[in-house]
């Protein structure tokens, strides 16, 4: 654990230059606006340690794969992140010389993001060689209104005497990934173009030839003619703005960018296009680009945000969460999705995991229109094909999503995660039933919904076998939830959730035989299913083999668990954890302990389908025996714990998210932020303290306070409503801000609410 | 399968030039001296595809690994067999245009290995651009009595007309692997001279630093006062010889090379050894050198030749694959061991696997003296501590030995092999009974034996655990023999080999107390050996948990097998067939379908412990799952089936290996023969078809003749004995060469022998 930004509800503050946690700082400190992102990186050249990042949502790259044994099965390539071309670069120079400040004498630095606004700034002074001080002041956003559109500020002030000032703002496609298999670079130059007016570069990706190209021009104040020249060499373009500037006078340029890529216009029109915005953002000026900015921001708070009283690190911690949620993924492009570290850093590649489908889905559906939600869900359907093949590609029928993607493809190779961590494919059917339960929207059956469930269900179908000794259909070798078990037999999660999902999808199926009829026909037909599948799907669902370990009155792990030797986490001597840095990796996979929640993640899913007793002894059982090593599990946990009563175990397990990145709780924040952890973290709290569930039909809320806290509050948004619940330490308070009446279960007691009602349910 | 070379008794043939094939050709045409050895490459250049290969016992380098994702107690790095400087080189000129078969016309082609030699000739006549005709005879070869030492030999003679012609010997330290994770060169180098006497090259290995030099020196008849020049560049010296060749006068160059290594001489001496060498070599001149080659290769046959009547193709196989093993491995120098590429390609890096304990040891104890199999011992004693801490990077006590290996450190990466496939302990621990078992030569234990013995017991006691619930001893999370199950738990022949190294170790104990008492005293107190824990090894031994499935009468794979869908190989469509070249990793793990002899690898080590209606049931159930996709599987089943009587099943079986790179059965002998499997091949034919068994001090033969042959025989060496055993239809004639009397059991008759004498046992 490690903190470096002082606590603040709105801000996350530097306030002094560390170079040695520069990069955990750039982590934290990134910007993002679901088109493109960067790290927290300096303008002006720094020679300190720093990982330089620029992403651009959806421009990847498929790195030669790097594995020590070929197997049949394997991906062609591992997805990469790619870093981008770095558009927010200014050149510095006082004097004839290059402000660095790993090398001048910095005497303040302050870096600053405002997470209200999503606004990078910056101020410090440094001195030159000579004692003579300059100030600093830097500000940058990615507009939200505006995807393809970037602004940065840069104002320098001589504080002693007048200097020779010189700022050159650049474009710089001379970028490599520091996380690249065999050292390459995977950008090509297309064309340049440099003026004094609008600059452009506009580069390609190697093999997947997207195409991108970043514009820049830019206005300067504070200097009477300034003397301006351009230049260029191979993938890079500048200006330089020089000027001799008085002492207290402040030079100030501001760089206005756009960047357009390939995936969102023709070849031919992306300079154009990028030219056509940096004119259009110049013209408008930093001021009413700032504000219409600040105004999406201020929207998106007023429905999302969660406010945390008599706990200003949790306040801090949630909001944090939120934000970088919302700057990740804006759902408004469904060929986009949640990568693990959003626009944070390059590693674990891919921008797809099942965390969208586990864990994020729920706080986009209760924190933005239902579309967003809607776009996340065709992302997956948009791949249905893909699966289809990735099934053939292990020798099975109907669908298997990939564990890690770009573009529905599979893009990682390890074949204990990516071959057998099949229960992915029940979370992306789960989503559906997820999503229709929250919205009500049962017309995306019929659209989209019923197309992924049927090919998921022939997979299931086909990858469980029938066991004639024990008159059962098993699922052998596959990794659950928990990855600190491979290659395991019958892995209760796995198990429950394929039968779930068969069972949801003849579910469905009579649902649209009811409603739409002739979509299902025709579904059906295109897809060649037919009667015997369907009875097979029923059949295999109800003889589906679940594992218990009946001396515990459990659900079991997996066939083999109670054969480990049965310790818990209190067993483990501090300095062997995280056991995945200390311990070596069959030890690991052979030892009791697991890393995420597997069987309670079901206990989650499936929640209305389990009594309390039975959650109550699981949890008994497998949260002693969980070490949570990955950032996913604790608020599992902390859920079933809120739900349980046991609300200072819950409030513990949620201490452990809430604050990872800014704490640097797993010391890795340096290589990005854990951005689908966010979710969760979000989740503990108004899934777990607030004790929100849906079920029939009906939003459910069971809240507690956390003892630690003077009260809390968080926004909804239901079903077109939006809501807004505050709990003190008493009752619970529930406000209806918008939308039709609503009849809502607190504490188990129907309210009826209308537009501008409130009232309290008391907890007792 | 593809035959690219004729059939015959002793030689292996080329008939005519075969560039598809050539890398095929230059596999099966290696030399090896056990020091050094090489793939049969041209020595003149060739522009078509080849896999130029040079290898030096002992010498490797730590390349870089390569892996998919970095796992807590991985090796560093993965060791790479290194193709090592150029020796055999000779540019070959005429008319200025140089020879290359790749593009010169090629009248005739013949490239012939003789086995009963070891020598490597080529024939071949080319015609150049205006159709005149050379005829070129090389020979080569590496001496067997001085194994610094090689020799080649290449004429050259016009056919129609006089030419000018430049013979160019070199020594070219510029050389890569193929094999390099990447694309890195591993050779530094040291220093060169360049004379027209002798040449020296001195290089060596990055990061291990090894080093090598290689001398050359010449001679040269057939022509008058050739001109002689001399020239090297970076890595690189050579020697010219010009001269004008008259029609059918023959321009012959023998070039002398020596190659010592920093493994056998101090840095400075290497130069002057090598000089020395090589001229001690030219002085005793090409005769002498073959001669005295060719007598040690005669006296390796004498002991150690099986000879097979009425069919020549086997005949040629069993030849081939004992050759190749006397070639890789010779049994002088205990830090050395059998590679399973040999000194034939790079694949697999590594030079030792399990395979030098499960399949080779038997080989050399039978054909050659103790003292080279006891040396395969000590190779693993020198490693003891080396083991110890790989177990401690595991987290375990004791001494694991590493599954593949350079110097004793693990060097090979894949988590479900080299960390879980850890019953190669036990054959470490096997090959010591397997030793004193075959040559009586007890007082090895007390000398060597015991230290291993204990610290792999110590191993495995720590590595298994208490299983209350059952009163059982356990040992999860591993990968047996049979590769194509992962991370599985309790596999029979783990848990028995466990459970028998703990007996034996006991065993062992209880004759040093006897025998040895100050000796076992000295190393206990050594390593710390307390009565309590030889207690808890006789515990553990007693309560080990040995799956059976009852329903069958057969010890069981491992926990879950029943679980799996049984099919036999039988339902598998030939198109599917190799697995692993179709199904998908998880597809092939959860399958029933087992990779190579597990359960019968241990019912072949221990095959005195158990009857023989036991071995049949398991032979009965396992054969029809095993799809021996190893090449080191086939014979264990071979065996097993030759003892139950089941003839035509074991020649069958025998038949998978006997041939498996001369006819390329498994389509990747152009990377290299597999040599280790070579020795299973032997064992097929004087364990499988002889019957040979160790038994109570006794060498028991049981053999039978496969309906196709007229009969066979082989020579053994036994405890100072040497026998030769022939086997017709109707009877074992057994023979006693040298040595003491000897009672022999054949066909379970006690026949009494002395030297001289022999006699005949019937069949029937």
């Amino acid at each position: 654990m490690k903190r470096t930004c002082s606590v603040d509800p709105w801000l996350i503050t530097e306030e002094s230059l560390q170079p040695q946690d520069n990069r955990l700082a750039e982590s934290l400190m990134s910007l993002g606006n679901g088109h493109m992102g960067m790290r927290g990186n300096f303008e002006e050249e720094f020679s300190g340690d720093s990982l330089q990042g620029t992403y651009i949502a959806g421009i990847y790259y498929p790195d030669k794969t790097r594995v020590g044994w070929w197997k049949i099965g394997y991906p062609e390539y591992f997805a990469k992140v790619l870093n981008a071309p770095n558009f927010i670069g200014i050149r510095v120079n006082i004097d004839g010389r290059g402000v660095d400040l790993a090398h001048w004498q910095v005497l303040s630095f302050r870096r600053t993001l405002d997470m209200r606004r999503s606004l990078l700034t910056r101020t410090f002074t440094v001195a030159d060689e000579t004692g003579h001080r300059f100030s600093v002041e830097t500000t940058r956003f990615l507009s939200r209104k505006r995807r393809e559109v970037a602004a940065i500020r840069y104002a320098i002030r001589p504080l002693d005497q007048a200097a020779d000032i010189e700022l050159t703002p650049y474009l710089d496609g001379d970028v490599a990934n520091e996380d690249a298999n065999y050292g390459e670079k995977f950008w090509e130059l297309v064309n340049q173009s440099c003026t004094v007016d609008v600059s452009t570069l506009t580069m390609k990706t190697k093999k997947t030839e997207f195409f991108v190209t970043t514009a820049m021009n830019w206005s300067v104040t504070g200097v009477d003619n300034p003397s301006i020249t351009h230049r260029e060499h191979d993938k890079h373009v500048e200006n330089t703005v020089s000027s001799r500037v008085g002492q207290g006078q402040s030079l100030q340029l501001t760089k206005f960018v756009a960047v357009t890529t390939s995936r969102d216009w023709a070849i031919e029109e992306l300079d154009s296009a990028a030219e056509k915005r940096v004119r259009e953002a110049k013209d408008l000026g930093w001021d009413m680009l700032l504000d219409e900015h600040t105004n999406a921001w201020e929207r998106i708070w007023a429905d999302g945000d969660v406010a945390i009283m008599g706990d200003a690190e949790a306040q801090q911690g949630v909001r944090f969460n939120i934000f970088q949620l919302h700057q990740t993924y804006t759902g408004d492009d469904p060929r986009l999705n949640i990568g693990p570290k959003g626009f944070t850093g390059e590693k674990y590649g891919g921008s797809t995991y099942w965390d969208t489908e586990a864990y994020c889905l729920p706080f986009y559906l209760s924190t933005m229109d239902s579309s967003i939600a809607r776009n996340l869900l065709i992302y997956r359907h948009n791949h249905l094909e893909k699966a289809i093949e990735n099934a053939a590609k292990l020798g099975c029928r109907g669908a298997l999503y990939p564990m890690v993607t770009m573009n529905g493809e599979e893009s990682h190779n390890e074949w204990e995660i990516t071959f057998e961590e099949i229960h992915r494919n029940a979370a992306i059917s789960y989503a559906i039933f997820n999503y229709v339960r929250y919205t009500g929207d049962e017309e995306y059956l019929a659209e989209y919904g019923y197309d992924v469930l049927l090919e998921t269900s022939r997979y299931w179908a086909d990858r469980a076998h029938y066991q004639p000794r024990k008159d059962v259909y098993m699922i052998l070798g596959v990794t659950g939830p928990n990855e600190y078990e491979n290659n395991i037999n019958n892995n209760w999660y796995t198990n429950t959730m394929a039968a779930w999902n068969l069972r949801y999808t003849l579910d469905v199926r009579r649902y649209l035989e009811r409603h739409h009829p002739q979509r299902l026909k025709d579904i059906e037909t295109t897809r060649g299913l037919t009667a015997e599948e369907r009875q097979d799907w029923a059949t295999i669902k109800d003889k589906m083999y679940l594992p218990v370990i009946e001396e515990f009155g459990v659900f079991a792990q997996q066939d083999g668990f109670m054969d480990k030797e049965q310790l818990t986490v209190d067993d483990l001597p501090a300095e062997e954890r995280p056991l995945n840095q200390n311990w070596s990796w069959d030890r690991i996979l052979r030892s009791v302990f697991i890393k995420q929640a597997d069987v309670l993640q079901g206990l989650f899913f499936l929640n209305h389908e389990f009594d309390l007793e039975t959650k109550r002894r699981n949890f008994e059982f497998y949260e002693p025996r969980t070490v949570h090593e990955s950032s996913l599990s604790p608020c599992v946990h902390s859920i079933l714990a809120g739900e349980l009563g046991l609300e200072s175990k819950a409030y513990e397990l949620y201490l452990r998210t809430a604050r990872l990145d800014l704490d640097n709780y797993n010391n890795d924040t340096e290589d990005g932020l854990h951005i689908t952890s966010m979710a969760g973290s979000w989740m503990s709290i108004v899934y777990g303290f607030g004790g929100l569930r849906i079920h029939d039909d009906t939003l459910h809320l069971q809240p507690f306070l956390p003892t630690a806290w003077e009260g809390y509050s968080f926004k909804l948004v239901f079903r077109g409503r939006r809501l807004r619940v505050s709990v003190s330490r008493d009752a619970c308070h529930i406000g209806h801000e918008q939308g039709k009446p609503l009849d809502v279960s607190v504490h188990n007691c129907m309210v009826h609410l209308e537009q501008g009602q409130a009232t309290d349910v008391s907890h007792a």
